[in-house]
Parts: structure tokens; C-alpha cells; sequence
């Protein structure tokens, strides 16, 4: 089976523009078959305030109304995708920047109303992901630069949270590739203490995640897992359970060792 | 040879929800190799006045300046795109919503600043428009919907004149597939009268373009035909002089009968 890294870029360093050029010199140099999805940064919201519009929240959680789909759309699908698209070009990097709409490349479904109407977010339609228009883009060496928008197949373009997507894809082309996937963003890796880039972890099993997400645990070590990266090593476990072949987390700017193993954190599943 | 359409939609039907949604019906209908190209729509400047920008013109010319340049790459490449892309993978067909810039699909340079400087404004680079990723796409099947935008190959984005970039795809896949070029838009066709259908031109060749625009001709037309129109029509002529089996100019919303003959206006070298 051919090599194939599937990378997330976190929104962090999408804002950034120093990182996220240092970032796509490093992804325009590593060989062979990839895929990068990014994030949205904080620059939607910058626009939506500019355009009058309120963000909306229920319960802490971002609601995407009619409005703010349009907006998402816009920056993600255009603004953020096509500066990566030029910038990568610019690197000899062949890239594809697209949507889970193109090529039908990510079906979702509109999340379902239930306590809360999230509005115009998706969920990936697992079933329904397959590989073939990747492989077209992948063989052929065109470098798929995925925004974190995808559709119902009605005609409704979704937000979806771009880890989500890039464990699915993953899961699925790893039917047909090795995959490596890589969530890079601006920390270093899971770590012990998260303003403490010394307790970084660089291995992490199953049976250690357990303790590290219980408060109870004899290790002592529970409360310290930040929230935030518990949906990330969910998605990182799931991914190892249904075929990826390593999961890496780490540091957007240190992508080439991140995948040479001299940084971040490596998901384990023994 | 297999045959290919090249189509231009006009912004004017890009703003119109319904004839938008009406021809995206028979472009998915249509069969075999196509390209849909479509232009901008007044959308951007809606857009560019909500956020607070000025729109420049210079001799009547728009002036894309960096906040123009991030406004029409929002909205062409991501809005306008995307919702286009969403419509016709509801009507079945698999489309890929990308700009120049993806796949290097049109290269272009900045267009250098003589009397007037346009700003991040792109001219096609002919000589580097290459076939290969082209045939990619539509030798397996994936429909590309194209953004008015391309690049310098350096990572900046350029805005583009949708028909020249329609000529220039024509033309260079003309090398490749039997192309038809379609310049579809709000009126029926070249009009002798722009504002009477009924003086709709059916056949339009080189030697009675040559009369029209000609204000001294002794057929007595030549001050009748629009200016809009001339650069579009000089666009057909180059295209047909250039390996473009057939150029046909008309109404969006009879794209089929555009195709099939009976509606709009034929382009012809003879």
C-alpha cells in the first residue's frame, strides 16, 4: 500500500501568517501522496462582525444560522482555502483547494435538532464516503486542500469541524493507503500540563489516556488533560480502531519532524 | 475526438437565484465532457459595501486593490463557487468547484501597470496553460466549475475576466476534444437592436461582424451593436481562429436549445 498522510492545520495557525507560510514550505517539501484539511481561524467571525451580523450561542456552542454559513462558506471555502492554494503553488506544491461538496468528496447530513439547533452544521456521512474521486486526485498527484465545509447532497453547503472530517477521510483511505494522520496546531503535543511544554507526552496508549481523562485516577494526573483535546484523541483512538496506521499530534511548525518522530505526540494503540 | 463543452455563465444570472438555479437544471442534464465557468455577480460589491469599502474605478475601469482582491476571492472562489457546486451535486452532476489557481488550472501574470494600474488584476498566461490536469478531471468524470480568479504561480491570487478565461480553456482543450463554446447570459443572443429580441442575429460571421461594427457600413447597422458585446464576439472570433470547433452566444435559460441549435446566436469562421 502506498504512503499517505492526511494532515489537520488548526485554525490557530491558519490566523497566523508567518506560521502558516512556514507550515506550507514544510508541507510543499514532504513526498508523496497527501491531504491537507484546515481549519477556519477566527477570521469569519472578524468578517461577520464587520458585516453587522452577532455571533449566536447556545450553551457555549457557536450557532450557524443563515447568515453565518454564508460567511463561513465565503472565508473558509475562499479567502482561507486560496491563500493556501496560491501559497502551496508558489511552493511547487500541486495543490486542489475544495470542499466536502466537491466531487461529492465528504457527504454530511444536517445535524438533527435536538436541545439544540446547531442550524447549518454537518455531520460526515460515514457511510456514504467513499474513496473513489480521492484516489482520482491523489494518483494523478493533485494535493487535496480540504475546508471544513461539506454538503447534504440537497444542495445546503454544512460547517463541520475540520478534525472530524480529516478522522473520517482517514478512516476510509485507509482502506487503500497507509495512512498517517497528523492533527498539527500551535502546541507541542498533548501535554501534562498545557503552559508546560516540558510535560509534553510522547507516546500515548489507551489504557494511559484512560487514567489521563480520570480526575480519580491513582496517577494523579486526571485533572490536567485540557478539555479541548479530549474530542481530538477521541477522534485520534476511533481513527486507530478502524485501520489509520499512526496518529501524530504536534506543533503545525515542526510538521517534518513531526512525521520523522522527533516531535509531538504519538497516538499509540497498544 | 470526444466533444467538450466550455460554458460561461454571465453575473447578471449568477445574482438571479431562479434562472441560476433553473440553468444549473440543464447543465447537469447535459451529457458528457463540460466545463462551466461562471462570472461574478454584483454580489462582491454588495459585500465590499457592507464592509465598508470604496469601490475605485479609474476611466471607468474597476481598480482590484488588496481589500478588493480578498473580497472577490471570498465571494467568487467561495460563495458564488460553492453554492453553484452544492446545486448541481443535488442535481447529480459530480462537480469540482475550483479557481486558476487550483491544480494550476490557468496560470496568469499581474497585468502590468502602464497608464493605469488595475491592481491584482490577472491576464492568462496562454503559453503556460497546459492540458494535463484539465483531462484529469474530465477524463474521469468530475465536472469543473470554475471561479473568475487565477494566480501568479508566486501565491497571489489575480481577479479575471470570465469570458477571456472561457476563450483560453477553449482554446487550449481544443487541442485535446472537439470544444463548443457557449457564452450563456441574460439576453438571447446578438442582438441587432439591444432591446428588441426579435432582431436576434442567428448566424454571425467574420465579414457581417466586420459591417456591424463599423458605424460607416454601408448595411446601416454598425452603430446598433453593443460595445458590451465586441470584446465578447472578439473573444468568439480568436477562439474559432484557434481549433474552437463552434461558438455559440445566448440565453442562459435555453442552454439546452443553445446546444442543440434553435436558440441564440452561432459564431461562425466562414
Amino acid at each position: 500500500m502506498e504512503l499517505l498522510f492526511v494532515i489537520k492545520i488548526g485554525g490557530n495557525i491558519v490566523d497566523d501568517e508567518n506560521k502558516l507560510s512556514s507550515f506550507l514550505q514544510s508541507f510543499a517539501q514532504l513526498n508523496g501522496r497527501k491531504i491537507l484539511i484546515h481549519g477556519g481561524g477566527k477570521v469569519a467571525t472578524k468578517i461577520g462582525d464587520k458585516l453587522g451580523m452577532e455571533s449566536k450561542y447556545v450553551d457555549g456552542r457557536r450557532i450557524t444560522d443563515a447568515e453565518t454559513i454564508d460567511v463561513v462558506t465565503m472565508v473558509y471555502g475562499g479567502l482561507v482555502n486560496k491563500k493556501i492554494v496560491a501559497q502551496l503553488q508558489a511552493n511547487g506544491c500541486n495543490a486542489v483547494g475544495v470542499t466536502g461538496a466537491d466531487a461529492n468528496l465528504i457527504p454530511a447530513t444536517k445535524r438533527p435538532v435536538q436541545e439544540i439547533d446547531y442550524g447549518f452544521v454537518g455531520d460526515v456521512e460515514s457511510s456514504q464516503l467513499t474513496v473513489g474521486s480521492w484516489q482520482i486526485l491523489l494518483d494523478n498527484n493533485l494535493i487535496p486542500v480540504i475546508a471544513p465545509l461539506t454538503h447534504d447532497g440537497k444542495g445546503q453547503i454544512l460547517n463541520t469541524n475540520a478534525d472530524t472530517m480529516a478522522q473520517e477521510v482517514a478512516k476510509v483511505l485507509s482502506t487503500v493507503y497507509e495512512v498517517q494522520l497528523i492533527y498539527s496546531f500551535e502546541k507541542a503535543g498533548v501535554l501534562l500540563d498545557i503552559n508546560d511544554e516540558s510535560t509534553l507526552i510522547k507516546q500515548l496508549n489507551w489504557e494511559y489516556y484512560q487514567q489521563l481523562k480520570n480526575p480519580d485516577s491513582p496517577s494523579g494526573v486526571g485533572s490536567k488533560i485540557f478539555a479541548g483535546m479530549i474530542p481530538k484523541l477521541d477522534n485520534a483512538f476511533a481513527a486507530l480502531n478502524s485501520g489509520v496506521k499512526k496518529v501524530i499530534i504536534g506543533k503545525a511548525e515542526n510538521l517534518l519532524e513531526l512525521i520523522n518522530g522527533t516531535s509531538g505526540t504519538s497516538i499509540v494503540n497498544e
